[in-house]
C-alpha cells in the first residue's frame, strides 16, 4: 500500500485538474435543453475510465446513457466483488444569478472547487474512481473486483436503471454496493449513514375560470384559485410541524433509544447550522431534535407555487389556476404508493367543489434502513476512520437516493452509505462546491475501503 | 340632429377602420418594453382629433403624455363645459398564446373587434370622439363646450393625472365629468353606473433561508416560506366568502333597500355567466347577490403566486422565498390607506417568527357613489334611452376607476359613468372584443347626450 498512497500524494493537482475538467460539463437531466452537455459528460468519463485502465462503455437507455468500467478482472480465482454507484448528472443551476462564478466554470477558491455537481456527486465517486487509478499504475493488487455503475439520471428519479440493473442482474451480482453520495458531519467527523429517507412528490393544478378574469367585474363571485389553492396546502401541516394528512405516521419507525442517544453525541451546532443556511430561527417537527427532524421524520414539503401574474408591477386578476410541486421525504417503513394515496384521498377532501384539480404524482423511491452492527458496515468505519484519523459517525441521511433500495430489491445487495459532501457544500443550490481536502481523504477512504471489506467480506464467507 | 344622425350612419364604416387602426398600437403602460407604442399612440390620437376639427396637444408627463383635446370655443358667450374622460393605454395582452388572433392585429368577427384595448378602453372613447366629428363635419351646433382628457396610465394608476388635473384646475373646471369605461348589460339594458369599487394592492414576499435548500438534507428542520404563505393567505378569507382582516368592513356602506330591490330586477342569468367565465359553480360572500358580490360588497384576491421551481419536472428544494400578488376591491366608504393599514397588522401578527416578511404596497383609489336622482344622471339616462331604444338600468360597477374620485376632489365635478362594455368583452384578458352594434349606438348616445345635459345643467343654475 505503500507505493499506493505514495501514488495517490504526488498526482493530487493533476487529479483537482482532471475534476475541474470533469465538472465543465453542464450534465443537467432535469432540462431538455442540456441534452448535449450530458451526453459529451457521459462520453468523456468512459474514455478516462479507460486511460486510466479499465474497461469502460457506455450503455444506451431511453435516455440519458450509464456508464459502467470494470477493473482488469483475474482468470479462475473468486474474489470479491463490489459495485461502486454514482451519477454523473446534475440539478439545475438555476437561480443563475446567485452564483459568484458561473456553475459550469469550476473555480477553485478556499481549497474548494465550485461547480454545478462538484459534491453531488461528480467530486464523490471521482475519488473512487482515483483510488483505483492508483491500484492500477501503482501495480498494487486490488483485493476484489469492482464494477463502477455511474448513471446519468439521478436527479431525475432514475427512469431507466432499474430495468438496466434487472437486465444485468447475474453481471452485476456483488457483495456489497459502496455509494458516496451522502454527507459526512466535518473533515473530523467522517460519516457512515446507514439509513436514507424515500420520497414522494406530485404536482397540483387547481383550475378555476377558463381564463384570467378582470378582478373588478368579476371579483367577490368567482373562486380564486390561487386563494383554494393556499387555503388546501396551508392545511397539509399543522403549528407543530406534523403533517395531517390522515394516516402520513401509520407506517413510521420509532426511533430506537441507542439511535437518540446516539444522535445526541454528533457534534451538531444549531448556531452555526442557523447562520449557515441564514435563518433566525428554525422550524420543525416539535418532540425531536434538529438531527432527528432532518433525518428520521418524514416531512412535506411545498417546492414551487405558481399562480396568476409574477411579473414586475401588478395585474388585476382572477387567475384561471393556481399549481404548486410538492414533494414528501419518507422514513421507514412508510411506501411512497401508499402516502401518495392518503395524499391524493385528504386533497379531494380538502378541494372546494368550485375549482376542478388535477394532480400528477412522481411515484419515488422507498427509504432505506441497514444494520449498522454489520460486518461491511464495520468494514467501511475502518477505512474512514484510517483515511480522516478520526473516529467515524453512524448517521442517518435526510435525502433519497431512489436507487439504494432498488440494489436491495434486485440484486439483493445492501448499500455503504459514505459520504464526502459536507453540510456546507450547497448541493442543488447555487455555489455548489466540493472541498480539496476531502476529496483527498476520500481517495485513500477509497483505496483502505477495498482491503477491509474484502479481509471482513471472506471472513464472514 | 337630422343630419348629424345621417352624418354618423353614412360614415359608420370609415369609423370602425379608424377604431382598427387605432387598436394596433400596442400601448401597454405596465411594461417599459412598448414604451413606443405607447408614444406612437398618443401621438396618432392627437393628429387623428386635430384632422376632425378640435385643437388637440400632446401634454408631457413624467412617463406617458396625455392627450387633450377641445371642441372649437365661441367667443364671448358662457355655456355648458363637459370633461369627456378616456385612457390610450392598454392592459398587457399575457398570455398570448389564448389569443385567437394576434392582440394587435384587430381582426372583426362576429360584428365585433377583437384586440387588446378594444373596449378598454379605445372603443369606448373613440366613439365620443366620433359624436363630436359629427356635430363638427354635419354642421350641428354643439349647445356645450367639451374638454377630452385621454391619459396613457391608467392601468397602471394613473400616476400622473393628478398633478396634471390640479395644475390645470381653472381650464379642467366643469359641469361633469364623462366616462365610459364600465360595462352595459346588454344591447337591450344599456347602464349607467352610479357606483365604483375602490381599490388597493400589495406585495407580499416571505424570505426564509439564504438560498434554495436541498428538501432531504435540510427538510424537517427549516421553515418553507411557501407553505409560511400559503398559511397566511389562506387565513384572509373564511368559508363564507368573508375577508377576515379584523376592521375589514367596518366603514362599508350597507345597501339599500332600494338598491336590493333595483338590483333584482336586472337581468342577471346565473346560468349563463357561469358559462362564459367556464365555472360549473360560483363563490362568493354568502347573503349577497351575485350582482352585489360584484359590485357593492369589498374582496381580496391573490393575483399571483410566485415560489421555488416553476419549470418542467420536479426540484426537490425548500425555496427561499415565495411572493403573493394580493388586491383589494372596496367599496364606499373605505378608504385604501385605513385598509392596506389594518391588512398589513394582520399580516404581522399572522407572519411566523422563521420567516422574514417584506411588503409593498400600491397606494389604489377610493370607491366612487353619485346620487343616482341628481339631474345629469337623469340627462345620462334619457341619452341612453334615446340611442338604445330600450330603459336604461342604474348600476353599480365592481372595477375601480382611480380618477373618478380625484375629478370629485379636484375639480368638484361628479362623474357619469357611461359604460359601452359588454359583459363578455374580455376586458384584461385575451381575445378582449368591442361590439360594433354597441359602438355605433355609443356614438348616437354621445351627440344626444350633450343636447340633454346642456339643457338640465341650464335649467338647473
Amino acid at each position: 500500500m505503500k507505493s499506493l498512497e505514495h501514488y495517490l500524494k504526488i498526482n493530487r493537482n493533476r487529479f483537482v485538474k482532471e475534476l475541474c475538467e470533469y465538472l465543465r460539463f453542464p450534465s443537467v437531466s432535469g432540462d431538455p435543453r442540456y441534452k448535449k452537455g450530458v451526453a459529451a459528460c457521459a462520453k468523456w468519463l468512459v474514455q478516462h475510465c479507460r486511460k486510466i485502465g479499465m474497461e469502460a462503455k457506455l450503455c444506451r437507455t431511453r435516455s440519458n446513457p450509464i456508464v459502467v468500467a470494470r477493473t482488469p478482472r483475474r482468470r479462475g480465482k473468486r474474489r470479491p466483488h463490489f459495485l461502486v454507484y454514482g451519477h454523473y448528472d446534475v440539478q439545475s443551476p438555476e437561480p443563475l444569478e446567485l452564483w459568484k462564478s458561473p456553475p459550469f466554470h469550476p473555480c477553485i477558491r478556499n481549497s474548494a472547487v465550485f461547480a454545478r455537481g462538484a459534491s453531488d456527486n461528480k467530486g464523490q465517486h471521482f475519488a473512487h474512481i482515483k483510488a483505483v487509478e492508483a491500484y492500477l499504475k501503482s501495480k498494487t493488487e486490488l483485493p476484489c473486483d469492482l464494477t463502477f455503475i455511474i448513471e446519468g439520471e439521478e436527479e431525475v428519479s432514475s427512469p431507466s436503471l432499474v430495468s438496466f440493473l434487472r437486465k444485468n442482474r447475474t453481471l452485476f451480482r456483488c457483495d456489497a454496493v459502496v455509494i458516496s453520495d451522502t454527507e459526512l458531519y466535518s473533515r473530523r467527523h467522517p460519516t457512515l449513514s446507514y439509513g436514507l429517507r424515500g420520497i414522494c412528490g406530485m404536482e397540483i393544478t387547481l383550475r378555476g375560470p377558463a381564463r384570467d378574469l378582470h378582478s373588478g367585474i368579476f371579483g367577490g363571485s368567482i373562486e380564486n384559485p390561487a386563494m383554494a389553492l393556499c387555503q388546501m396546502l396551508g392545511q397539509l401541516r399543522d403549528e407543530t410541524g406534523r403533517v395531517t394528512i390522515p394516516g402520513f405516521y401509520n407506517d413510521v419507525l420509532p426511533l430506537s433509544l441507542f439511535e437518540r442517544a446516539h444522535f445526541l453525541e454528533h457534534p451538531f451546532d444549531g448556531v452555526a447550522y442557523k447562520q449557515s443556511v441564514g435563518v433566525r430561527q428554525l422550524f420543525g417537527e416539535s418532540g425531536f431534535t434538529v438531527i432527528e427532524q432532518r433525518s428520521a421524520r418524514p416531512t412535506l414539503e411545498i417546492n414551487g407555487l405558481t399562480s396568476g401574474y409574477q411579473g414586475d408591477g401588478a395585474k388585476t386578476i382572477i387567475p384561471s389556476s393556481a399549481r404548486a410541486k410538492i414533494t414528501m421525504r419518507l422514513v421507514p417503513h412508510q411506501r411512497p404508493k401508499k402516502v401518495l394515496a392518503q395524499t391524493i384521498d385528504h386533497l379531494k377532501k380538502l378541494c372546494p367543489p368550485t375549482v376542478r384539480m388535477e394532480i400528477r404524482t412522481d411515484p419515488g423511491s422507498d427509504p432505506y434502513f441497514v444494520s449498522p452492527e454489520s460486518e461491511k458496515v464495520q468494514a467501511a468505519l475502518e477505512a474512514l476512520r484510517k483515511a480522516f484519523g478520526a473516529e467515524p459517525l453512524l448517521a442517518r441521511e435526510g435525502g433519497s437516493i431512489p436507487i439504494v433500495d432498488e440494489f436491495k430489491q434486485i440484486l439483493g445487495s445492501d448499500s455503504l452509505l459514505i459520504g464526502l459532501a459536507l453540510p456546507d457544500d450547497n448541493a442543488h443550490s447555487p455555489n455548489e462546491k466540493f472541498d480539496l481536502d476531502v476529496f483527498e481523504k476520500g481517495m485513500f477512504m477509497s483505496a483502505y475501503l477495498w482491503q477491509a471489506l474484502a479481509r471482513r467480506v471472506g471472513q464472514s464467507e
